[in-house]
């Protein structure tokens, strides 16, 4: 048996990984750690996923808990998710964003280190460590240097720095993603792509004017089906070598627009679009798309979703919600 | 008048900077915040130094205590030198030099944003940041990519892009230096050159056998004396401009041969070098030589001290001190 530690299992990512691993390797034995308790309402069929799970209720920034829990566990592989992950509540809450990322990391490397544990560490990073990007750098790859612009980058940038000297200098096995934006079922409204699949299950079910509202629509990002993402994950702590930095992104560029397109043709709802300008970021890229060719290198996992097919999931979970 | 704050004042530069600015600016108050009082043993006349500084002892780690002896002194100036500056002691406490870099750091940014005060601040970070460079980026300049490989230097990496959000996102006042080897008077003797300066001064006091230990002899550093540190850091609290990072270096190379060589020349003590493995770091630049032209540029600074002047400063101050 193996043994697994899901840091921010709660979350969105921790819910679907849970799953996965629940579904597809019974040789694991599932620890997960969270602030609150996991109450996923994006998993049918949820009773046997908590029961399969020994849950610590824990904050990350408690060092010696942390300690505790993990040299109780002595885990063969532990998959960080637990992060402070919105970039606009980063600007409101720089010190929270830092602390409940670098530091809460930094606890749980200088936990495996002082107890000498042979754990395979996932440190999740993000696209947004990469900062503004020239388009002559599209599809970006991780030799491209960071350049954080935002405190959420930066606190990111900082764990990324300190995953290769705790795996160079101490040599823990630690590998890094820079994970681009994730898509699916469960996903908080705040994110974009979730907003927007909500706001054509409200015009169904409540009949709403046909208006949807974005930000700027025209800005192209890189969107990953979180099944992709989980598959990704479980191959770099299978696969990927100590040290190194992963994307995981689709390679594919949708804009805004593009989204609203979709779901107006699946759901067969036109639509007008209004862009709301305090929805818009003060600096951004305007088109953001990642190379996942060192991971498919690597492990031969690639991304298999097509965006509809996301899409679709993500508003059936809006409207079964919402009804 | 002016209200300065200087973190870390009980060290060898806040020694010497507070020196400098009881001479030579007599509009300024002086507050100094360290967890120790300062004692330093390389100023004569230290009572009137003293007795210029109102002294605040903290624990920048304490958020609270550190909000609120800033709001008490609403600095015009904060010359943050508080730092766990050993890169060798970083591996052995890589936790210990985080908190007290980066996260003492960010206390003191996060008071002054919330306070809305106008504090111009110097955040000092290290060459260290450049990590292992080529030969042919020598001598190196600010544009030059970070790459930190010491647990010390992520720290100081960290801590800069923090302030470079704090100073584009936020719009605080703040440069950064990475500052290159100093020297002076005062210095502890794990730095290498207040350590081969020591034994010379141990010889001719102690009549030992004449032997110079070191680690690698040919490594060759910018080595910049601390009267010019401190006017460089003068220079740019008063014209630095913000989000901007500056080297503070002398431009030149010497090798740690050189520095042997010249203290025996200035002695007239023949020596024999004995070169041990256990100094040596198991990854190091074979040479590191700053560029100053930025800092030149944009405030006048250049470097002034021969380094033989330095050196027999650092003679004299061990002389003293052992006699």
């Amino acid at each position: 048996m193996k043994s697994i530690l899901i840091t921010g299992i709660s979350g969105f990512v921790g819910g679907h990984f849970t799953r996965f691993i629940v579904n597809k390797k019974s040789d694991y034995v599932i620890h997960g750690l969270s602030r609150s308790k996991p109450a996923w309402d994006f998993i049918h069929n949820l009773d046997p996923i908590l029961d399969a799970i020994t849950f610590y209720q824990c904050d990350l920034l408690d060092s010696k808990k942390t300690n505790e829990i993990i040299e109780r566990i002595q885990p063969d592989y532990i998959l960080h998710l637990a992060s402070f992950s919105s970039v606009s509540r980063s600007w409101g809450e720089p010190m929270t964003s830092f602390l409940n990322n670098t530091n809460a990391f930094l606890n749980i490397v200088e936990a495996v280190r002082t107890l000498d544990f042979n754990t395979k560490i996932l440190s999740i990073g993000s696209s947004e460590e990469y900062g503004i990007v020239k388009e002559s750098d599209l599809p970006i790859n991780e030799k491209k240097h960071v350049a954080p612009a935002n405190p959420y980058a930066v606190a990111r940038v900082s764990e990324e720095y300190l995953a290769q000297i705790y795996a160079n200098g101490y040599h823990l096995n630690i590998c890094c993603t820079r994970s681009f934006n994730h898509i699916g079922p469960g996903q908080s409204d705040q994110f974009v792509v979730s907003s927007i699949a909500k706001q054509f299950a409200e015009l169904a079910i409540y009949h709403k004017k046909p208006v949807i509202r974005i930000g700027s629509g025209s800005i192209i990002r890189d969107f990953i089906d979180i099944e992709d993402v989980i598959r990704a994950y479980d191959a770099i702590l299978e696969k990927g070598i100590s040290g190194e930095v992963y994307n995981v992104c689709s390679g594919r560029g949708n804009s805004i627009n593009d989204i609203v397109n979709s779901l107006s043709e699946l759901t067969h709802i036109p639509v007008v679009v209004e862009q709301n300008q305090n929805l818009f970021r003060p600096i951004d890229n305007p088109v953001l798309i990642g190379n996942y060719g060192k991971l498919q290198t690597t492990t031969g996992w690639k991304p298999e979703c097509p965006i509809e097919n996301s899409l679709e999931k993500i508003h059936s979970y809006w409207l079964n919600k919402l009804s």
